[in-house]
């Protein structure tokens, strides 16, 4: 694990009891067969992981799960959101402490802010940090977002070393290549095209769809890498289908579906998040049956 | 208290050190100061409240402070806002054991949601207590918000009794009062007009600026239940010089600078959230001179 | 004519035959019979108007039919719409030379342009001629706003007296109406509650559905001015119903489906716009019988 | 010509006068040296071209000095932009009429419109001509976007071929490729990067940009059909930073500026849009030579 961050992380769900208690078993089983389906990270509490929804107790256990079933393995990379900058600081601490290998850093904001409120949060996460962190931007869900200035800056903090982007526009990524070049380094999310944002320097990809197919999204990055690009579109093309899928429905309930229909008892998205839907069940059903 | 629900019930703000201990005496004084200036109630726990950015443990204390201090000579209102039905349910509870009057109920979706889990949410936490409630709808915040059938169906639950809604769009509060006439009485927010609400039924205004303009706001209230509108616009019009201050800046930044300014040691917003600037001040404190 | 608009001033439907033809003597029927039910002034042009669906040439006829029906009984205030301010100004010089007796100023921008050129598009138009202008505002369907410095700017301009607002922020007009006192009169839209912005201040307002519910609209502007304000809202409310059924379907669609209910055989939208629904019809239909 | 549109064509500028006269010199100059740079095509009336600001007598001048400077040594797509059918289906007979080789459908929308309503206006444009259409679509700044439904209904009319899209999803492009397989091809937009829209499967782009860079837009298209991707990408970063800097300004006075920059006096974007600015300039100016 001494290397940088690369290639496939998966999203991991957040597997909870109708009364609240976090499935143990599904979760470390599904983490193990992802290693052994051979992605290169894994990341609990992001926005598939429903951080959105889960208590403080709960995501510790999603994580201390996650580590002990990683076993050093693979780094785990955990998200940490929060809308106060002492609360983003006491989870981070929390989850260094818990044996992560690196930090997912997201802001929640109510109030909008501005700038320098933004950048002050996340230079706290990384202060409070030996572990490399990982920006997170998404316009569509945040309230305040990194502007490309702000983004320069935190770049020029240590162990601020990746940025992970959950918007649709993948121009923004080679505008923020081009402007923190060499001091940090993409990661595309799911409304992303991982070839093309691998095409354009990205290394690798941190998403929800992952979980339902890793072999073949470790396939798909494995070409990227080896430049064989042609091969790389055609595989590509079929796992998009997935995507768009994905795309048409609640993520959670999307993902959790899937991993449903799979044989993974990771049970619903969080009340009052409905059930993913018979029909969406069906669509699903039938891109992974494509897939293969 | 046997009364329904009427008036002004000022926002209050959360005074919390920067250790994240509440400020238990200025919160106590301030409850009582406004009550003694003739406010109909009390909101802890809404956006100016920075509901979005306590713990559990703060937001409990807050409510506890307020409610001594208030001693049943007012209602207390206090807000209840969750992602999640569970918590939402166990907050509710927990609010009317610490004796609230009456929940404010707040939906904080991340994934969007659509109107059957809307309502589900809010009739759950109708469900899970005695008090009566009122619907908050804010959609510039919220991401998900209340439809006017989900608002119709809501009404039919006994004790959802009132709306506020925290929008720009007045017509659209008469909309809510045509559908749900008889069942649910509305209440303005600083955005509206509380005069012009007032005129076309509503039966008061839930609002951070009434934490400083107090006296102001009870006499409006008061020359619009007497009808005396002519002499009720010139006073709004002096008191909306200070919602137009209000609404340049961070409202808990601004209402919390405002209390400061008025002798209150509440302090700043929490961060990363930044406190009121010098010029922001400067209007404020010209603002509060001229309304007297 | 020598008094200052004020009143109710329905925006006129554009009656256009499937080849373009203008329909003269439904138009001239809707105006005189608009006049004989008591409006202060006619409004050709504005977006209920279809402004942006028709030709020069279309304009130029429509707005001479309404000027000679009405027959310098009530004021004609013409829309004027353009992308480039030399546009403008050429149909402002002909609006007044054909007899217009003010122009309402709309912008119609592609491209985002900042507050300066906002300003220089309106002075323009104002700079051209000698009527009163109406500036025209509508951030729900306009790409460039005016924002209150710019109103205010404008509002020192000798001409520059009226401002029709078509958000549905009624503080809005509250915060003009302090910012211009006494350079700029206001002026509602279908969109806010027309009681309650005279309330505030408002002049009157510009419509379409005045141009279905004449009468009531006059009475009720009458109750306004007359101050009494309990029998204004008891009618204001049974016309609200007719707004929301507008407020449901395109509006150009709604307001020619509801004339061609009462007997003018208006016509359809210009295509691609589609004519009301049969569901649209029947609504309309029942809230034009409910009203009397 | 009998081949099928592919490659570079860029979005020429309207240069207009100060007292609206079409400058027929520049443009037929501009025209011709971007031919002798490689460009696969020419398009007049695009955004660019600022389709939405000029007259009926202006947009025509400008296609017939474009398509007489062209003389048949590449194709003239032009843009057809209406906000009826009738005006739409008569500037379309008219492009044919004046030689154009293919037309670019642009919707401009007032009032929202349905999905039936969206398909029937480029469907009208379609039958209209014999020419092969472009569909253009653009969310940020039309009103009314063409969905997936409806682009696989116009798919499967003979003459739609092609689509252009000037959102920043490069995500929707990859869908719109499987949705409407081998029955439409697509050309990418300036916010998009064209080397990785080439890798998706894309037949090139129609921008702004390409009319000051023409050479070096024309040897990225060579590389990505050569699938010499290490070498695209390095010439695309260079080229980026030119957009990135257009992304920041108006694109027709950014264009405008850049091509008076190297000798093109091309003029201003008409009133009221301002010319691009000092410190715009010179930021062009830099990008500019750094291209080299």
């Amino acid at each position: 694990m001494g290397r940088a961050f690369h290639g496939v992380f998966p999203y991991l769900v957040s597997p909870v009891d109708a009364d609240g208690r976090v499935r143990d078993g599904v979760l470390a089983r599904l983490c193990d067969d992802l290693i052994a389906a051979g992605v290169h990270g894994l990341t609990p509490l992001g926005s598939t992981g429903e951080f959105a929804y889960l208590s403080p107790a709960q995501k510790r256990r999603i994580v201390e799960v996650t580590i002990e079933a990683a076993a050093g393995r693979v780094p785990v990379v955990v998200g940490v959101a929060a809308t106060t900058t002492a609360d983003a600081v006491a989870q981070t601490r929390e989850m260094e402490r818990l044996g992560a290998n690196g930090v997912l850093a997201i802001l929640e904001a109510y109030f909008p802010l501005d700038d320098e409120a933004i950048h002050d949060y996340f230079a706290a996460v990384a202060g409070a940090t030996a572990l490399p962190v990982v920006l997170y931007t998404n316009p569509n869900f945040q309230r305040a977002d990194l502007s490309l200035p702000v983004i320069d800056r935190l770049s020029r903090i240590a162990n601020v070393r990746y940025l992970k982007d959950a918007s649709t526009n993948t121009g923004r990524l080679l505008s923020i290549m081009e402007r923190a070049e060499g001091r940090i380094e993409i990661f595309a999310a799911s409304a992303h095209i991982p070839a093309a944002v691998m095409l354009i320097g990205g290394k690798g990809w941190m998403a929800g769809p992952a979980c339902v197919a890793p072999r073949q999204s470790v396939a798909l990055y494995d070409l990227c890498v080896a430049r064989r690009w042609e091969e790389a579109m055609a595989l590509q093309r079929r796992l998009w289908r997935l995507n768009q899928a994905f795309a048409k429905y609640n993520l959670a309930a999307c993902i959790k579906g899937g991993l449903t229909l799979q044989g993974y008892d990771v049970g619903d998205p969080l009340a009052p998040q409905k059930p993913l839907s018979a029909q969406g069940r069906e669509e699903l059903s039938r891109a992974l049956a494509e897939l293969g």
